[in-house]
């Protein structure tokens, strides 16, 4: 397998972007990403959506979105891992790259959401979940994510309050993200008096979606040479796993088992220690979601992960940074675009360029995206070089 | 990159499988071809769908279909390419066991359409085509290709009967195929009184939609043997090229640029031309599209690919055999398993195993995925050796 390194990146702010469609939403990311490569054009695009065919009647993305931006005749494809679909798609490119197939691919991970109301979006979303066996019986997305965490502070005996740390953490480090969809510092008092979502899930233990794209050129890593101020990125081990698709279906549903066996499998490939990380973007689309990824990924044991929270290792400047520039919580959950979101984001810090959450010397970043409750779970580890 | 073979295959019939779900016809398929295969468990599943998210509700096929088969914790994704999805997973799972990342792979193509009342399917399967500029204004996907046939008929001076001997092969073909939807000989008379569709396509046309799936197990070249009565098959060529989304922006909508670019790739990477081929898999949704993907990949000067048909070197004892199952127009088209069924045939060809159908001494036989209005093309050359 061919080393591949990341070229250029690209993103759009997250929001109700209701003057742009997802054409233009889409575009402007994959522009930006070929534009920071330096590049016109590349081989092939690779395009990560979930919702695209449910919200915008629209499916068939890859020739969609090839047409659009001028890669006349490339090669393109969609691939879908429900809220995993960006880093699904990276790994997809990822293989026809290694594989000395393609000399350049785009990444792109696009979602517009929010032209339907909020109850068909609820709809749309519970369809990661298993349509005969979970949704028929009338859950939620939120609903199954609920059980996890009502069954959690259960077993380990946290109260709802030790989740706050993690929102507080995202919310903060969003606001110099000028791409995030929050900007609004929050405290325990106002998380802990938030609406409630679906008990004992608040508004505030909850991820807003929105619209947004997030893009990246990848091209063979000797491509590529480390210029003075911006380190040759490349990823250094990629990893996909599955679970049941129905959380009533596993031995146990507390623990992330696609989200352990995809971090071991990149923890074997980059020769890395979960300690040697300077950074986690993780898949914050519930709080509970991130205890047990931190878990799952051996930064804590077993119903302990609040304690990271609790004690303040969690921040940029701590021992385990996550959700960097918001992370889902705060910089927002464009659900097929977010994994994209997150390989942005670690590329930013590896080059330094996240100003007041820059984590000091970051050098090695680790990236999982969820799909589903845990169903289907991509990681990837990037290094500067 | 490594040569990849194909160890197993399976597939079930298509029809109206209204006493099986979605998962239940996926899973027959892909278990068949891992018990062809002689395999227990794969590395990796690749899947090809276009329309559950629309008909049956169900996104996140990868993880669906990992855990109904039994493959526990393994990487499982979604690709969707409209009609091109089954081959664009195939393609896709192609390059990560070429890459070396993985030592097998099963690839599935399936597709639950019958749920559905047929307006409904109409409007979802209008999802490969243009939302905001083609199905804006109210066409449907045939009433597209309706347009392009009454362009061709008009440019090149042939009459609808013309186009009758597409059928009539794709017919008797598919009545020796068990698997086919369609086990009915046609004539030119009934082909020229079947009820209209859209002007100038009437029924026998067009392809019938269908429940159904087919799978198969890939693995790198080296780990398999030729059998006697058994020969090894490989993927001696793969590609995928682009066109426009919207048929309105094509320089010329008669010809198929996509299926050129990706069946030129495709020779040169075999080295082969067009009549080394022993038979091609076209995607003949409507007999246009048969005219123009001979034309568009070196079987027939342009406006020419009806002669083919008029001058009976379609049939498998022909020079050019095409549709020797049945074709989408007899065997059936679900969607985004179609891609994958003529995968699966072309190996039955290679293996010999066609009976009244068999192609004499078919060693090379090319596959060709359409995905939209010729928007995604994805061709595959497959070798006996």
């Amino acid at each position: 397998m061919q080393k591949v390194a990341i070229l250029g990146i690209g993103q759009t702010p997250i929001g109700e972007q209701w003057d742009k469609s997802l054409r233009e939403i889409g575009g402007d990311a994959a522009l930006a990403a070929m534009h920071d490569a330096g590049v016109e054009s590349v081989d092939a695009l690779f395009v990560g959506n979930m919702l695209s065919p449910l919200i915008d009647g629209q499916n068939q993305l890859g020739a969609y979105f090839a047409d659009w931006v001028g890669l006349w005749q490339q090669e393109a494809v969609k691939v879908e891992a429900a809220c995993g679909s960006g880093a699904a798609a990276l790994r997809a490119a990822l293989m026809a790259v290694s594989a000395g197939e393609l000399e350049s691919a785009l990444v792109l991970g696009v979602e517009k959401m929010t032209d339907k109301a909020g109850h068909d979006v609820t709809a749309t979303l519970a369809t990661a979940a298993d349509a005969d066996y979970e949704v028929e019986q009338g859950v939620s997305f939120v609903g199954l994510n609920a059980l996890i965490m009502q069954r959690y502070m259960h077993e380990y005996g946290w109260k709802h309050a030790d989740f706050a740390p993690f929102s507080i953490n995202a919310h903060a480090n969003a606001m110099s993200n000028p791409f995030a969809r929050l900007h609004e510092r929050i405290s325990t008092e106002r998380f802990e008096r938030s609406s409630m979502v679906a008990t004992p899930i608040n508004l505030l233990d909850a991820s807003p979606i929105g619209d947004g794209a997030a893009a990246a050129v990848i091209v063979p890593a000797d491509k590529v040479a480390s210029l003075p101020g911006r380190p040759r990125v490349v990823i250094s081990a990629s990893a996909s796993a599955t679970d049941t698709i129905a959380v009533h279906s596993r031995r146990d549903p507390l623990f992330l088992s696609a989200a352990h066996e995809s971090a071991k499998r990149c923890y074997e490939m980059a020769g890395l220690l979960p300690q040697d990380l300077d950074l986690f973007e993780l898949h914050d689309a519930f709080s509970i979601m991130t205890a047990l990824s931190l878990e799952a990924c051996g930064f804590a044991e077993r119903g302990q992960g609040v304690r990271l929270g609790l004690e303040n290792e969690i921040a940029p400047g701590g021992r385990t940074p996550i959700c960097t520039r918001g992370g889902l919580k705060a910089r927002g959950h464009p659900v097929g675009a977010t994994g994209m979101y997150q390989v942005v984001e670690i590329v930013q810090q590896l080059r330094g360029e996240c100003g007041d959450t820059q984590v000091a010397g970051a050098a090695v970043g680790m990236a999982q995206n969820i799909g589903g409750s845990g169903s289907t779970v991509i990681t990837h580890i990037l290094a500067a070089e």
